[in-house]
């Protein structure tokens, strides 16, 4: 591992919660070298938190009072508003405040009423599994995991890099630079909204009075589609609650296309076997369009299974808005590899669409 | 392989179409010892169809005129009631007549405008890949395939034990027994309709303006909903099209399940993460219920995972009408293994929702 010494350091660092992810992360950082201070709302995991060098403490208040460089939120979103409040009183203003909570825009708002906006930066490490607990908790967990970290017109550069020193150095990952809406938006489309539709295909089957002699013809299609419906139906459900506001109208275009196509379909074969005699060409044509309109997607697939057009350059942070052009370049789908100086970045890139 | 000597014995059958299906099932036959002739569209096949063992024809007719056990139409379904018509007039009344289309209603209807339907039994192979044409062809394609074999109230008991012949003692594979209604609804509900589903998918996500941000940051749920949609296009749209009329109201159906859990959301979440103040438990009970509603299917794929409940049983077909004790046997989720005579069948018997 090479040192960073142009960063800022997150040499010591302060973990909230010891539950898969707090426990995984505060587990890697002791792994590679760092701090690690922790705190739990119980102390059930403190034995085998200590047993892996992770230094427990007894209240939350104590996690601030030891002045980390970094303290990282990693308890459920809804108590989050109660732990930014006890601690606005007691975190001292070097330490940089982030969050691991899978929506950004709704943290971001509770730590601007908490009166902490200038020291935070939120991330949002793209890993888990279905598992929970310190008991499940798994340093590898973080190997090649992708963090998105969330900035806006008022994050400070300086707590920005002790973020991403922590991140690149400390954990050993990339990351993506991204405005908290644009985080919101991205896994509500890519994970929340499919999350529903998955659920909703298995509803689908449990409802209808086929579903026995259906689910005997079925086959990878199927299996595939209902897959993540299989998923803890508790913690889906959260999930896309917490994210309402980007998965309802994703919802809603979903719905729009299914219907559109359905009208089109009934339109064009009306006894079905390959289409009607009264065959209108403009609605075929859009009927074939709902097929081809994926293609952009396919030939990204293709392209990213072949292996082809990766590839890494460098970002000049100094040369505009460093905001700007790290939220640009990840648009472009690149990934932040590591901080060649704290002004220059390494990114790499693969096929886009 | 155990013979069948009670089993009307299907053992020269003809294949029209040496595509993917019609050549891997030609070979399949010819392999376990059956005589298979075959006819194709165009002659290019015939060469490579030799050396396996398969006697090609010149035409159509002539496949009819060899007075084959079965004749299998294992052309594309556009073009069945061309061969329908061409067949009816040449067609020997000991020859029964089956097709391996994947829709079974519209093809019964063609097949019965064509005269044909006392000699008919409809069948659909759960099998397949990618690719297509003889030089793709694989007798493995079918091991362990299950078949979906079509019977309604006029289909001869002598016939269906033809083809069940062909299935089970020829091609070595189970089979399932459903009227071609309920097949076209089961296959549209656990194939058409998914295929149609990840392709929405698909599109919403090359049309957001975040698709290459969005999808740096997908992971297993996003790659298994849309990986169905990456098959290609212009197949995926001929098979919904050809089975419309199911495809239809099952694309309402999530469509309206969709926007219903989307108006949940909105009324539960106002401000999203975790819950308006003005949270209405009868719509949180109902938001709540779309996620636990899928149990039954977790359940299913729990037990069927873990092997539980599997066992076999008999089915005395001579007991009462035998379509009515193998269709209900089918709704039950039971497969047919094999006939143990004319008239008794072992069946088997995993989990069910």
């Amino acid at each position: 591992m090479a040192p960073s010494p142009i960063l800022t350091s997150a040499h010591k660092i302060a973990i909230a919660g010891l539950g898969l992810i707090g426990g995984s992360l505060a587990r890697r950082l002791v792994d590679r070298g760092r701090f690690v201070i922790a705190w739990n709302h119980d102390e059930g995991p403190y034995e085998a938190a200590r047993l892996a060098g992770i230094h427990c403490v007894r209240t939350l208040e104590d996690l601030a009072a030891g002045k980390p460089d970094v303290l990282v939120l990693a308890t459920p979103l809804k108590v989050m508003p109660e732990m930014l409040d006890r601690l606005a009183p007691v975190l001292t203003p070097s330490t940089t405040l982030t969050d691991v909570g899978s929506v950004k825009g709704w943290v971001a708002d509770r730590v601007g009423r908490a009166g902490l906006s200038d020291r935070y930066v939120g991330v949002h490490p793209m890993t888990g599994n279905e598992r929970s607990g310190f008991s499940s908790s798994d340093p590898n967990l973080f190997e090649g995991a992708l963090w998105a970290v969330c900035v806006d017109g008022g994050t400070d550069f300086g707590r920005f890099l002790t973020v991403a020193d922590m991140i690149t150095q400390g954990v050993g990952d990339e990351l993506i630079v991204m405005d908290p809406a644009a985080h919101d938006r991205a896994t509500a489309l890519i994970s929340h909204m499919p999350h529903v539709v998955s659920t909703a295909l298995a509803d689908t089957l449990v409802d209808s009075p086929d579903r026995n002699l259906a689910v005997q013809l079925s086959a990878g299609s199927w299996r595939d589609m209902t897959r993540v419906s299989l998923t803890d139906p508790e913690r889906t459900r959260a999930m896309v609650e917490e994210n309402a506001a980007e998965v309802v109208p994703l919802l809603r275009e979903v719905s729009r296309r299914l219907t559109a196509v359905a009208e089109d379909l009934e339109a064009l074969a009306p006894d079905s076997g390959g289409g009607g005699s009264s065959r209108s060409e403009p609605t075929a044509d859009r009927f074939a369009a709902f097929f081809s309109q994926a293609q952009p997607y396919r030939d990204y697939k293709t392209a990213q299974a072949g292996g082809e057009g990766a590839s890494t350059s460098t970002i000049d942070l100094g040369a505009q808005d460093w905001r700007e052009l790290l939220t640009a370049s990840a648009m472009r789908g690149e990934r932040v590899e590591r901080f060649l100086t704290a002004r220059r970045v390494r990114v790499s890139r693969g096929p886009t669409m």
